[in-house]
């Protein structure tokens, strides 16, 4: 983040001194947690607002909040699937850190017993499991983006950064949306998985569609992250087949992606890279 | 349809003497209604089954049906968000026809005033709308493909046409999804619409999806078609910026339609083709 950290340092009229403000949905476990550790360790001013469903569950983030100064953190709820609590959640961000120089939504739903299972078939296919995992993979990560751009008070959820900047400095903010490959349509030649497909694949879609509208008059850019098989919860039951040298640690995946998020250019804005930087077809 | 009729005579043990069986599901109005009639015109055999949410207001299908010899068009109810009335589709066609050569679904939604508008910037997007446009746009044709393919009686929803056919010959059957150019994640280069956008795209996954499956076991091949602009009642209000040459008659666009279900091969299952028979990017 110390590019962003800079940015936010010249730029960011309603973030305090310095380090910038980064948002993490979806950070209870797995990549999300890794994602808020790894920032926190970035600078030693950097905030992050890491948010859940349940934060008083959330044992690993309460256990960060406490090794860290006071305020670097900040643990708030939010369900996606619930718009007041991302209301909320807006609301109190905006008051105690004014707005964000990235935001990664990472949240995710594959799997929960009795409720959402990977298809094999056609014929496993439920209608409930399709609209689930198209409103917490697709419709969340947008209604999180949305929130508070048309707010009355003029605030942006996502920090506007402008002014002159070196060529090499960015100044923009950054919407990073963890999708995944299976995503691609193009890449898709095992089949199954449907909802969990096509509501990511959805996802890719509305990130490319909010990407074109902040190209033109924000200086946001929007990009979508594949993690590469990371072990965590969510890929657990399906690791059996993965080479041990393509399932990754938490630590690793992160690494990677926060480097493509350093890194990424404003030209970058609407693309979809896997872990190591190349870009994933449609 | 004339190969399709070839297939049906040869091999579809179910179906009566000639002409084979297609379904138009969504076929009140629009690119569904004109795709019956011209089915109708092709064969004096062949049957069609077209339905849409309350056949007693269809008045150009009734019309359609007293114009043709009894047992030619059968119209039956069907909404797509009611899973209860594919089901007795399903059922009914099953009992009537024995199996379908051809699946053209062709519902879409894309505006209904007060209810769903595309979108013409992120602030207007409607959690809503995004959920409906995917259920109604997505979810639905993935429901009706997937009916009775798993019915206890092992009736397929599709007719599974084995045996041995000439190269130039059609031995499967065929599944159309009518999708839009606006779906195509690559070609998105003005944004907006989002929810009819994202409901697309996922039903391009889906059917990408679907193809992998039947393309490992079933005689099917599933295809997505873009009708060009074509002016109907969904596309009315958006005709404005369109050249005259670029918007579509009715008739036009499904005879183009037409003559790529009836070119397209085994090897083109899973692929997206424009009216004008260009494959289009994911």
């Amino acid at each position: 983040m110390a590019r962003l950290a800079v940015a936010a340092r010249a730029f960011s009229a309603s973030a305090s001194a310095g380090g910038g403000v980064a948002m993490v949905q979806g950070a209870s476990r797995g990549i999300g947690l890794e994602f808020v550790r790894q920032l926190l360790r970035r600078s030693d001013e950097g905030r992050v607002v890491a948010t859940c469903r349940a934060p008083g569950n959330a044992a690993e983030l309460q256990k960060l909040k406490e090794e860290h100064a006071p305020g670097r953190l900040t643990v708030l709820p939010l369900d996606v699937t619930d718009e007041s609590t991302i209301e909320a959640a807006a609301a109190s961000i905006q008051e105690t850190h004014g707005s964000l120089d990235l935001l990664i939504n990472s949240t995710g739903i594959l799997s929960i017993p009795n409720v959402i299972q990977p298809e094999t078939t056609l014929s496993k296919v439920q209608k409930s499991s399709l609209l689930l995992a198209y409103e917490v993979n697709a419709v969340g990560p947008i209604l999180v983006i949305k929130e508070k751009l048309i707010a009355p008070f003029q605030f942006s959820f996502l920090a506007v950064v402008v002014g002159g900047r070196s060529e090499t400095g960015r100044g923009f903010s950054l919407v990073a949306n963890m999708s995944a490959r299976v995503s691609s349509i193009g890449d898709n030649g095992l089949g199954g998985w449907h909802s969990y497909r096509a509501s990511k694949t959805a996802l890719n879609q509305l990130t490319k569609t909010v990407s074109v509208e902040f190209g033109r008059k924000d200086n946001i850019a929007c990009i979508l992250l594949h993690p590469g098989t990371v072990d965590t919860d969510l890929s657990r039951p399906f690791q059996r087949n993965v080479p041990k040298d393509k399932l990754f640690t938490r630590e690793f995946s992160v690494q990677k992606l926060l480097s493509i998020i350093d890194s990424v250019k404003k030209s970058d804005n609407g693309k979809f890279f896997a872990w190591d930087g190349q870009e994933i077809p449609w």
